[in-house]
């Protein structure tokens, strides 16, 4: 079980590993939101997103036997990449098991990034049988993306910077939004938070007819998306909040806020217009909910993590002309 | 004449105000440049470029009465909004001076950071007799955008946080490449790091055709740019280094590095997709020298500084489509 010792401990040996994001704000966004807002600029970290901790915690989290075997996961996305680079740069080999029919850069990135890429066909093949079989003969170690306690220590590094950033700001108190898939990045987020900086407040957001976790968190118990497919949001989109971050985030976090595709898309274009970052549309969904649902918060300051960048130039191209 | 004293008391009275921006690197641009590549994305500083830190210095370096009076500068882009921001902040009027043709967004950009904006007419009026008149009936203190100690000393502070940053990656020696204009932040930075870390060399970059310094560096003496219109680049073209960074750029700078529009475009696309930052053209001038210019460079590393993000987002959109 994940807690502040094991966070603290991960951020010992990420180091300088990993980028410490800067905390970024503008007058033009505050007007917007009508409250002190400032976004957490995680597009920055290596590979383009948060999960390049998690893989890293996770990687040197390992004994040095069982590292030195390598490591597998299962992503087509932004877990890849992180996981990828963590293994390469501590020179242990990764296999990333990729459905054959994702896009082609990302598996090309995935194996600039030093890993072995197997692909697998979505519909005649058991991805799981696979990764199985692989790890098994070569002893890897498999690196779940959100439903293991390393990884979410690493994430959970995020909220240690969030808490001394904000301190260095003088922030008292504020709601810290967060884009949430499975939960590893929210629920490492708040128990950091609980710990360094208890007048923070962790708020979900995820894209309309895919919140699962603010519907799970209203119930009290684990609900499940009906889909998983149809979203630009991709990066995000889980088939239901994990088993281990599902209670940190029942636990430690308020109501859940869903916005739509339209105002993740307008919220990249003020990312890129005001803050000069560029944001993918999954990880610009908690700054869509700080700028667009202000009635759904009640602090007078927001943080918005903007938690990846690895956007289709396409689609940003798109974005800026319609709303730009 | 600005020292490394007054560059550590500019960052004194900067304090936690502006942002420290982050050292960015990709395995996928040190591929290209054929070294260690790291970017200095001074592009996520406040009001989306380095000349907030030399308006913050500026207007926090004059005494209080004087500065309580206001102040006053001419510029139709980064120089007037970071002046602008700074002198909000310090509750202090600013009366900025625009040609009546600048683009709307910055002038209401300007305008939105809380200036005065002053309208000229570039055919018919005299812009500096203008300014000296509401400099004089208001007692108003102009801040020039790069020949002034003060300034200097603000985007000096970039070179102090190169110097930490790169110590803390174990980065012994680099050739620090700048986007140079009137050469305030090369000299700042050259000034900086002259005293904090002996083995990173600063050098200059340029458009063609715009290469003033480069030619002014190899001359020995001050040589001006045949026109000063007509670059995408336009944030960092100026007629001439001035005269008190010209000195110190001649002692301390290696050898200029002129760069084409195309590069500079192509070094947009490549931060985009690769870091994540949103750079204008002239900011990204540097990139595109450690990029396409390796030729030119001696060091296994270097260091390129993005210095504004500024853009049009139809230009950005543009060089996406035709390079992305």
């Amino acid at each position: 079980m994940t807690d502040i010792s094991m966070i603290e401990a991960a951020r010992e040996r990420i180091g300088n590993h990993a980028v410490r994001t800067p905390l970024l704000s503008s007058p033009f966004l505050d007007e917007i939101a009508g409250r002190k807002l400032f976004v957490k600029a995680e597009c920055l970290q290596r590979t383009g997103s948060f999960k390049f901790r998690g893989g890293w915690s996770a990687v040197s989290g390992l004994p040095a036997q069982v590292r030195a075997k390598g490591v597998i996961a299962f992503s087509s996305g932004n877990h890849a990449q992180g996981v990828a680079l963590a293994a390469r740069l501590h020179d242990v080999p990764a296999v990333i098991i990729m459905p054959s029919d994702a896009p082609k850069i990302k598996i090309d990135n995935t194996r600039a990034y030093g890993a072995e890429v197997v692909l697998y066909d979505r519909a005649n093949e058991d991805r799981d049988a696979i990764g199985d079989r692989i790890s098994r003969e070569r002893g890897l170690t498999l690196i779940r993306p959100y439903d293991e306690p390393l990884v979410i220590a690493g994430q959970g590094t995020v909220g240690l910077e969030i808490a001394e950033q904000g301190a260095e700001l003088s922030i008292y108190a504020a709601e810290v939004l967060v884009p949430c898939g499975g939960g590893g990045l929210t629920s490492g987020i708040s128990l950091a938070l609980a710990a360094k900086a208890q007048n923070y407040k962790v708020r979900t957001s995820e894209p309309e007819r895919f919140d699962d976790v603010a519907r799970s968190l209203a119930s009290g118990k684990i609900e499940r998306n009906a889909t998983t497919s149809g979203s630009i949001c991709d990066a995000i989109v889980t088939p239901q909040p994990g088993n281990i971050t599902f209670p940190i985030m029942a636990e430690l976090c308020g109501k859940g806020i869903a916005v739509t595709e339209e105002e993740a898309l307008r919220a990249m274009v003020l990312a890129f217009n005001r803050l000069k970052i560029v944001v993918e549309p999954g990880g610009a969904v908690a700054l869509a909910a700080a700028l667009f649902h202000g009635d759904e918060l009640e602090s007078e300051t927001a943080i918005a993590v903007a938690s990846g960048g690895n956007v289709d130039p396409d689609i940003m191209a798109g974005a800026l002309s319609r709303f730009g």
